[in-house]
């Protein structure tokens, strides 16, 4: 039986979305469907009956029951025996949406905004001279150090001590990245089909790797206008669907660029815990602050069984593939042998240079911040004058803009941007549970000038799709077939 | 219904370890034990019928009921209804085999054998220090390269073809390591419960890998004395299971040094191919011939499905933590969006240090291959001085020596080698369906200084065997507990 949206919630989620003309039932309509597009109301919810709907949206039963069989034509609502009606998505033409979309192919000058990672900071090299000084003390083994290097599991510690979250050495496993640390987490937390909760709109790679691992996805939207966790919400869908685990962002969500208030943590802890709901807590991008505001405590800090995982990618560099787990002691062993499948540790190189990047994270994460910080106003700044009615919140950290565009679909400018040599991850990659096509990321990790670029390609583009220009279908055709797959992250 | 082991073949494993002397229906039990125990008549195969066996091994079928019965006793076989005799393994003392031995917790000067992993070779440095100065023309990207960085995806496609197995660069992923490079590949291979044929022995980690991504595993004895794959035994395991994939080492197998020969190579080629069955062939061990030999064409030449996985972390190493992948084209799309659930991709350093590693491949294996012909050597005299009585076959390339025990147990013989401050994997570990406890694998990665002190400390831990002095109980306790997991290699 899906789980159900009750009657208040739709209302309040959909009164504020009412168009301002047209018959009720059709503004009705309208206003839910906005509301399943943007993953507020998921695919597989089930909504309230239309007698059970009428008084709280204040209209009669015949024009709710007017707008649910408006709904039903276009595809947003199946009706199933005994379950009532059922959010669903109409098909998209060309196809399903891929959550491993495909940027390559682009020519010369391309800008690739797929990919939330920046080039390395200042700083690099010489981390990376240290440790190869480093290393020759390391030759004469074998090199295997399936749970890390001692001396880089402690200084992970330490970290996570100093803010907040007491942790011994023993607790930390090093991974080759935070979605392998989640990769590693989830075959060890969870039995297949067991239900895993998680945020919509979320990182696309997690959601495949959740998949991966045999979990079933339960999306949770949250508010990602005005950055709200929902914890009622997450309340009733964790008390519904018997979630065990969630993988969360709360530090500078991706891609919101959110940030969970402590109070929130508070509140979203005291859920999962009270629902014995492990947290698996994705902190890529909780260095990236960009105001300089103190950060909140780590999420882990509410609820003792949480999994955290960490990675250098975004503070630090892609290229080095280095990540971290922060596990409960009693799951150590669990944890450990799950990650014996999968691989058989990190190189050493690279976590000797991640020891040396962490010695001196001050000066390297406050130069790495101040340069994101200038690349996020001048992309905003750029946005705000050149296309005026898509709608950003600024966010206070991470690495992306998350827009809304006035009309049309994302999907049809990233169609339409690849012509003018943009990649673009369109907002359907980063729902958990369909929709999101009204909104688009925007990764502010390329240089000013080319970040100036993007915007002056990215008018063309939207002149196109508003003047219906765009072909959604020939990015399809073109995304399948010769091109080798990559990433988007 | 489980596989039938046909009569004539249980009697040609059987006979020629019948034991000199009493009653005939104990000597029949006796060598039906052996084979099991040594895992040529892996756990869950049925046994003919008492009727059917009583003409191969030119016994009475009260003799043979008897055999049985005495089987049946000791936990060697279980009687299902309807399936006749299954081989079944009776309870370890102290619990189960853990597949991830805990060798650490060893003292100053402990002599690890677990890891089939040595020091790196001369020339490592100066691979890092090249790669650290190419390193700069990539800080300016963001350092993500899911597939592997093009130039080491082409000097590996090469490397293939010049072997005997046309390759382009287009078929390469570049892995953390061969299990990863297998853990990737069965997701994409299999489904869950699929069912997938390994040897037996084998590479411990592989059999946790194969569970871990759902596997059914197929034990595939081969002869480990004889170092002969059992063809036609192959042929009629595949029939009866429908495996669909196919783990195999044929290259210095891992435990045994066993080299598949070119004609076997096209006989299991030939098997695989006419049912369908997908080989995922681990080549860690290929560039490690010991004795200046041209090695066979690549199992992958004779199977267009074939899978292939390598790895720098034994010829190069492990300390490098790079593999690779080689892929038949219509799969790369499957296998490329598998590894995306599991990482983002090998550091850009490591890639960059494998391509001059390969670049001067010539010179460091040559090397290489020297150091551990003289370490082989030299564990080899010292076993046949020292431990006469236990058997030994020349392995002409790998990384160990596979031991027969002339009596007891290698589990009782590594608990004993703990005292002396030795870290042993007993045989069950290698054992895909139980058995092998009267073998154990010596890795020769060590120095001959240290081979030697082995040899000596082995002396003491067998003697305690032999005088019953080993407590197994005590090893497991010990082996639970405080101690981080570690691997075996």
């Amino acid at each position: 039986m899906p789980s159900l949206a009750p009657a208040s919630r739709v209302a309040d989620l959909v009164l504020p979305a009412l168009p301002g003309d047209g018959p009720a039932y059709a503004r009705l309509a309208e206003a839910l469907r906005r509301t399943i597009v943007d993953g507020r109301l998921p695919q597989g919810v089930r909504l309230p009956s239309e007698r059970d709907l009428t008084g709280p949206v204040g209209l009669s039963r015949t024009t709710v029951t007017r707008a649910y069989a408006e709904l039903r034509a276009q595809g947003y609502l199946a009706t199933r025996r005994g379950s009532g009606s059922v959010v669903q998505l109409p098909r998209v033409p060309g196809g399903r949406v891929d959550h491993l979309l495909t940027p390559a192919g682009l020519g010369e000058g391309a800008l690739d905004l797929t990919v939330t990672a920046a080039a390395a900071p200042a700083g690099i090299a010489d981390a990376y001279a240290r440790a190869t000084e480093d290393l020759g003390a390391y030759l004469s083994g074998t090199g295997y150090y399936p749970s890390g290097l001692p001396v880089l599991r402690e200084r992970i510690a330490d970290r996570f001590t100093a803010r907040g979250l007491a942790t011994t050495p023993d607790q930390v496993l090093v991974t080759p990245g935070a979605l392998a640390a989640v990769a590693i987490t989830l075959r060890a937390l969870i039995q297949r089909r067991d239900r895993v909760l998680l945020e919509t709109p979320t990182y696309p790679n997690a959601i495949a790797t959740l998949q991966g691992a045999g979990a079933r996805v339960v999306p949770h939207p949250i508010d990602h206008v005005d950055h709200d966790w929902e914890v009622a919400a997450l309340q009733r869908t964790v008390q519904q669907s018997g979630a065990r685990a969630a993988y969360l962002i709360p530090d500078f969500h991706n891609p919101t660029g959110a940030l969970m208030s402590s109070a929130q943590r508070e509140e979203v802890g005291g859920v999962l815990r009270r629902h014995g709901v492990v947290p698996v807590v994705d902190e890529s991008q909780a260095e990236l602050a960009l105001e300089g505001q103190p950060m909140p405590e780590p999420l882990g800090a509410h609820v003792p069984t949480a999994v955290t995982a960490g990675s250098a990618s975004k503070s630090f560099w892609g290229g080095l593939r280095v990540g971290w787990l922060r596990v409960p002691r009693s799951r150590m062993d669990e944890v450990a042998a799950s990650r014996l499948q999968l691989d058989l540790g990190v190189p050493v190189l690279e976590q000797l240079v991640l020891g040396h990047l962490l010695d001196r994270a001050d000066v390297i994460l406050h130069e790495q911040q101040a340069r994101l910080r200038e690349r996020r106003d001048t992309l905003l700044l750029a946005l705000r004058s050149q296309l005026p009615d898509w709608q950003v919140r600024v966010p206070a950290g991470g690495m992306s803009l998350w827009c809304r565009l006035p009309e049309g679909s994302s999907t049809a400018l990233a169609a339409a941007a690849r012509r003018y040599d943009v990649a673009l991850a369109a907002g359907p990659n980063f729902a958990a549970a369909g929709g999101l096509d009204g909104w688009i990321r925007l990764p502010f990790v390329l240089p000013p000038e080319q970040l100036q670029e993007v915007a002056a390609r990215l008018v063309l583009a939207w002149e196109d799709v508003v003047a219906g220009r765009a072909e959604v279908g020939r990015r399809d055709a073109a995304d399948r077939g010769e091109r080798p797959r990559s990433i988007i992250a």
